[in-house]
């Protein structure tokens, strides 16, 4: 199918020349015209994957959300065995937080969508979707690792899922502002997962 | 000292009309003109304050960081008893959370700072130096409470003061998107504050 791949592909093109731009400027004072120079392609050819300011934010958001999907994905097939709660919960945010330049471009587009959502509640919908899915699935593996792990103490798992995306998000804008180093947000997660699973996460 | 009484009144007034303006249309649309249109008084008048978009952001952040700190004080004195490390440590992080509507309003400002400093990081000093120093005295809560109470466990406590923080960011930018209730989020603090303190913190 030619057509689906020459849409991905532009659609990679696009998402690539948007992130650049967010990470230089802010994704605030990016305009449809500057991504198009950007990209090297029409404006026209923009219109074609959003036409306003808010469908921009959420083109950027929606490919952000993918690539951090993806490389949970191959995180956890690059395992070769099934991992436990704790280990998957730990993978799961090691993968959203920016410790390297390319989820340091992510993260800043989130953080510049979040400060957009945050005066335009109307369209921060898409990201409490996802939030939702990731924090409902976190919660799981907190209820499995009580269930099967005597050392991880009684705490409620929505509770305990909240808190902990919370300080994942947390670290993730002090990282952005380079207030800690990589390995100082990695130690504070840590330290937090051993409290939450009564045990070292296996790492 | 009428000239200082001034100083602070139009200190104020400014202060208001710049955090209204933040909290309708996002502190990065605002500009000085808006702010003295607001307020009601010249753009010099405003520059005696504030000369450039950088000083109107970090006057800003510095208005709410006072805020904050009368806040907190207020609280601590209304308490009439000295507080257990653990309860001083909830009333600063409740304090914190934009739980109401004044809070609401720093806490825009506050995430406005945050992606605005997340490209410009030579702006972000005096918010690192805040927060360094809200961390230190965290820190050393955290380390009192494991040497007076058996129950808190022995986890490192500038790591645990690091993440703390971060949570109770993570969380206020939820709570700024409308993402959660205000009593979602203090019942995840509270689970968080119980693992950390090892018993409730006296709520």
């Amino acid at each position: 199918m030619p057509r689906r791949a020459d849409h991905l592909a532009r659609r990679r093109q696009l998402a690539d020349a948007l992130l650049r731009l967010a990470a230089s400027q802010g994704l605030e004072a990016v305009s449809l015209r500057h991504v198009a120079a950007e990209a090297g392609v029409s404006t026209g050819m923009v219109q074609h994957y959003f036409r306003t300011k808010d469908e921009m934010m959420l083109f950027a958001l929606d490919v952000v959300m993918r690539n951090a999907e993806e490389r949970i994905g191959a995180v956890i097939a690059a395992a070769g065995r099934t991992l436990s709660p704790a280990e998957l919960v730990r993978t799961l945010m090691i993968e959203i937080l920016p410790l390297d330049e390319t989820r340091r471009l992510e993260g800043h587009v989130i953080l510049a969508f979040l400060a957009y959502a945050a005066v335009k509640p109307q369209i921060a919908d898409g990201l409490h979707r996802d939030a939702d899915q990731l924090r409902s699935f976190v919660g799981d593996q907190i209820r499995a690792a009580q269930a099967t792990a005597g050392t991880a103490p009684r705490i409620d798992p929505g509770h305990a899922a909240t808190a902990l995306l919370a300080l994942v998000d947390g670290l993730g804008i002090q990282l952005l502002g380079r207030h800690f180093s990589p390995d100082e947000a990695v130690a504070a997660l840590d330290a937090h997962l051993d409290l939450l699973f009564g045990a070292p996460t296996g790492r």
